[in-house]
């Protein structure tokens, strides 16, 4: 690099810079892409976000090696370049001196902290406290079977898990560890599930977050117990007041953030919001005081990211937050540092190399079957009904990625064997994925229809040129017999039999022509956009400009209603429907759709906020 | 730290993500801070926030060493602790090596970027050609003039100035690096300016803008031939293309951006609106688009902040980029990253050792002649006004962050000594103090009066006792005799008689008791909020419960007629009335004043957004 070629005093050479900003470019960018296929698929985005570190990872990417292949049996001896492995070494350096790889941590253990800040800002304390029974026997019975199965489990088959070399002469160590990792709950993942499900602020919701918050600050300080038993006085950065005072510590910062810095917060955020500039003050308190708490968490050996979730907590309670800086904090992290940090997981691990099946097999059965009937049991116990018990169960056993930095953290203090380690993870990552989709079936919750996951490009028309009902009507469904594959005859009699009937006018210059179709597999609607408009004889004389052919099976008679009201939901706003008629593709036309959506998720997100500070 | 005691294989241990996190917090928290100070002293806040870093660095935090003062003269032979040296190179570790220190700079590369981002967001590329001709002329002449000067300057008084070891015999590199870095502007800080006095989107602010952009372009360039020039082959990372290679690939990239690029977000930009989770799918696209033409730009040599900017302008453009979206990346990073780069400007530098009289007054000198005269020229060439042509002058003379790092990256590649590295980056603070106030008294501008400005929590009485008239009034010019130091008999005599020839009621319960008094020095309001409401007699019968006392100066006529307007268009929104009447204190009646304030501002900013996407 020509800028920095002589005697350089820089910590950050050009070439470093260049790694670093485009490793963080391929991360979110893959992580994103993925993370929208799998919402796509309904399935969480968290999952495409994990795998696109699985993919850039020596899993994948650090395993494509074209260079070692033996051409010589087609008559070439040639190599081909380690183009894969390569790349994997040029964004993701292996030396931990490397300054690329240790700028990049640094960014990866920021995006975990705020991740977790936003997580803390979720949680409404006050309903926490009115959960209070019900957590505190979810979270004790969630720990106490897996822990105990957990630690029975090492002691008994110790060697099928494999210990690492420090854990060899201390049994106890293991054991208390291998309990500890089984009985975890990972708050990041199954937040950012019950967000997905639009469950976060329910009260079941706020159980299970509360429950695994509460599991956490166990398992942390559990954790540091038993790095307690294993180290022998090593150079420990902290501070010198060994693990009863660690743990102390922890509960007064604890204490003080939920009481003290709360009310704190209550006088600093108002002032903030007279005196700076706005929005933005509040934006770089938020920010501030997260960094320092989890500065404070991470000095007393608890992990970073405790210390910013209790920010986050202390700070989301308050009223004084309004929800527009809430939304831009909201929006920017999840969007650039969550996607980042989950794909970071997969970034040092090569999955299928240290892979064993009876370790993952064992590790697996007994974690999904300790944590869900431990919480199932903590439920019940707390009267809930059975479904909701089993849901809550599934959605404690997503273990994510807390139980992977325990896993890792592990490895590195060598307590456990690398296989082990993989085994945790890939439990961790199955629990996860197992947990939305489960709780979803199991609370029969109806994922929320829109009209634009319905339609593509092709299912919206611009502009036909057809100026009267018939002649729109046979275009509508030329083009419903080309995305379904029935035949367009078909459709069109069943439609028109229904059109003959009585005109399908709505008010607002809408129509919904419509008909129930044996043939046909799932709905199927056709949105064309008028903008001379086409006479449908409407009660109020306007022209139809927004036609809508609503086709759907025979044997789903209640979803034709359905798709009535949801349009006539979505286009009961004066704004969304100028936009529509303003948009000048299909696909813009769709972006509308997808924003109005959005926004009517939001809104019921917030209905609680009023008018008040 | 217990966590990672063990042979761990991390690269960043706890006791470095614990100085991380810190020091990106007390960065951030005394940056914030101090630039909401220079705001209410009417600084643009960006000296604040450099300033921070001054106080943080070796400057003044690392120089506080207690213990080397010999404290014997007073009986006591003790040493204090070494606390603020100690605590600087805690946070802020000197060793390039140092894993959290290259953490850090990773997070503050990343700032620069990212504030570059939001600064190419701002501009409007079509400004930018209706500004062409203008542009092109102010430019040219903003360089030549300084360039010559600068180049002049350092053939003859080479000595004073002070050489680095590579440029000894290489007088011509030497000569040009000078001359370069007298006629760069900082993009990002008259940017910052320009925001602050509420002109970057005024025809002068474009112009100032696009013609800092284009002289960036040409100075990063100059920068590559000049170290081309001093170079003997040393290990480049980037491409070997040479200079006219480095060049021709910026130029293109630079084309491709404004071009294809452009017409390709066009593209992208409603696809991710319309299929991705809204609106985060556009604030991750816009982000993985800026990092990767950093890494470009890095790797080019150009510095990645150049790519940055170019991504910003182009996807800046696109009338596809919502406004609420531009304003969330906007706020997040105008208030987290864009401060915590400003004040790292100041963290490695000891201003006060490398200082020299004689070099910092003949750089300082030659770089405001060169710079405003030559602006001067050049705008006055496109027919500008004198006062314009001045405005633009100094506008441009702000050297800011861009010609700090020229200076840094100069001395690190041994082209100059690092009193001359000093010199400039003084120069290029002082610059940039300057250029703010200089064009808002140039230009006459008169910042526009916020009601919130005007108001500390002494001014705000909530819910006094008085329930009639004139014992509220009483209670009022009180509590305004205590602030203003008159006598409290002289104001409410003045107020009593105006409102005995009639009463002040407004409509919608309010009412604007008033008064001009000859000992008053500056215009001071009162503000009462009333629950049950005080009878005004008002024409709509209602009470009025909230209630200004305007006192003005009788030399300042027109003040009171201000007062009156800002007053009625302020409390014109019945949710700021509401608001008022709902806030539990007076801080929180000033919060909704502040916020009304800034959505005030930001509206008028953003008139130009359409119901179109």
């Amino acid at each position: 690099m020509p800028l920095l070629a002589a005697g350089s005093e820089t910590s950050l050479p050009a070439s470093d810079i260049t790694t670093l900003l485009l490793a963080i470019a391929v991360l979110l960018g893959l992580a994103r892409v993925l993370g929208e296929v799998c919402r796509k698929l309904h399935q969480p985005a968290v999952l495409g976000e994990i795998l696109a570190g699985v993919l850039l990872g020596p899993t994948v990417l650090g395993a494509i090696d074209l260079s070692v292949i033996d051409w010589s049996w087609v008559g070439w001896d040639g190599n081909l370049p380690a183009i894969g492995s390569d790349l994997y070494n040029y964004l993701f350096p292996q030396p931990v001196d490397n300054h690329a790889r240790i700028a990049e941590d640094g960014f990866i253990v920021l995006s975990a902290s705020l991740l977790l800040l936003v997580v803390g800002l979720e949680v409404d304390l006050s309903a926490v406290v009115r959960q209070g029974k019900a957590m505190l026997s979810v979270s004790a019975m969630g720990i106490l079977i897996p822990f105990s199965l957990g630690m029975g489990l090492a002691l008994l088959f110790g060697d099928v898990l494999g210990s690492g070399a420090r854990a060899a002469n201390n049994p106890l160590a293991f054991g208390i560890f291998v309990g500890l990792a089984l009985s975890i709950t990972a708050l990041p993942v199954i937040a950012k599930i019950l967000m997905d499900l639009n469950l976060a602020r329910s009260d079941m919701g706020v159980l299970v977050i509360s429950s695994a918050m509460c599991n956490d600050l166990v398992g942390w300080i559990g954790f540091a117990v038993v790095l307690a038993l294993i180290s022998q006085g090593g150079e420990a950065s902290g501070p010198a007041i060994g693990v009863v005072g660690t743990i102390g510590i922890t509960l007064v910062f604890l204490a003080f953030m939920l009481t003290i810095g709360r009310w704190m917060l209550h006088r600093i955020l108002p002032y903030v919001q007279a005196q700076w500039s706005w929005p933005g003050g509040v934006i770089s308190v938020v920010f501030v005081i997260a960094m320092s708490c989890a500065a404070l968490t991470e000095w007393l050996g608890i992990h970073s990211i405790f210390g910013a979730f209790v920010a986050g907590v202390a700070i989301g309670d308050s009223h004084h937050l309004r929800q527009r800086t809430r939304d831009t904090i909201h929006q920017f992290i999840m969007n650039i540092f969550a996607p980042v940090f989950f794909a970071s997981i997969g970034l040092r691990i090569n999955f299928i190399e240290a892979f064993q099946w009876d370790t993952v097999l064992l590790v697996c059965a007994v974690a999904l079957i300790g944590k869900v009937n431990g919480c199932f049991l903590g439920a019940k116990i707390a009267k809930m009904s059975n479904r909701e018990s089993w849901a809550v169960g599934f959605g404690m056993a997503a273990q994510g990625a807390v139980g992977i930095i325990l896993g890792q953290l592990a490895y590195q203090a060598e307590l456990i064997s690398e296989e082990l380690m993989v085994a945790i993870v890939i439990m961790a990552l199955g629990t996860s994925m197992l947990a939305g989709p489960v709780m979803q079936r199991i609370l029969q919750l109806k994922t929320q229809r829109h009209l634009n996951q319905m339609l593509t490009d092709r299912h919206v028309m611009i502009d036909p040129e057809a100026g009267e009902i018939e002649s729109l009507l046979r275009a509508m469904c030329a083009r419903a017999a080309e995305i379904t594959g029935l035949e367009e005859g078909t459709i069109f009699d069943g439609v028109w039999a229904r059109e003959r009937v009585m005109h399908t006018a709505l008010p607002n210059g809408m129509a919904v022509p419509h008909a129930r179709l044996d043939e046909l597999s799932k709905p199927t609607v056709i949105l064309a956009r008028s903008h001379r408009g086409v006479d449908f004889d409407a009660a109020d004389g306007m022209n139809a400009r927004l036609i809508f052919l609503l086709l759907t099976p025979t044997d789903q008679p209640e979803t034709q209603l359905e798709l009535l009201s949801l349009v006539a939901k979505t286009f009961d706003s004066d704004t969304v429907r100028a936009r529509c008629l303003a948009a000048a593709s299909a696909t813009e036309l769709r972006a509308v759709l997808n924003q109005a959506a959005a926004e009517d998720t939001a809104s019921q997100h917030h209905d609680d906020e009023t008018l008040g500070m």
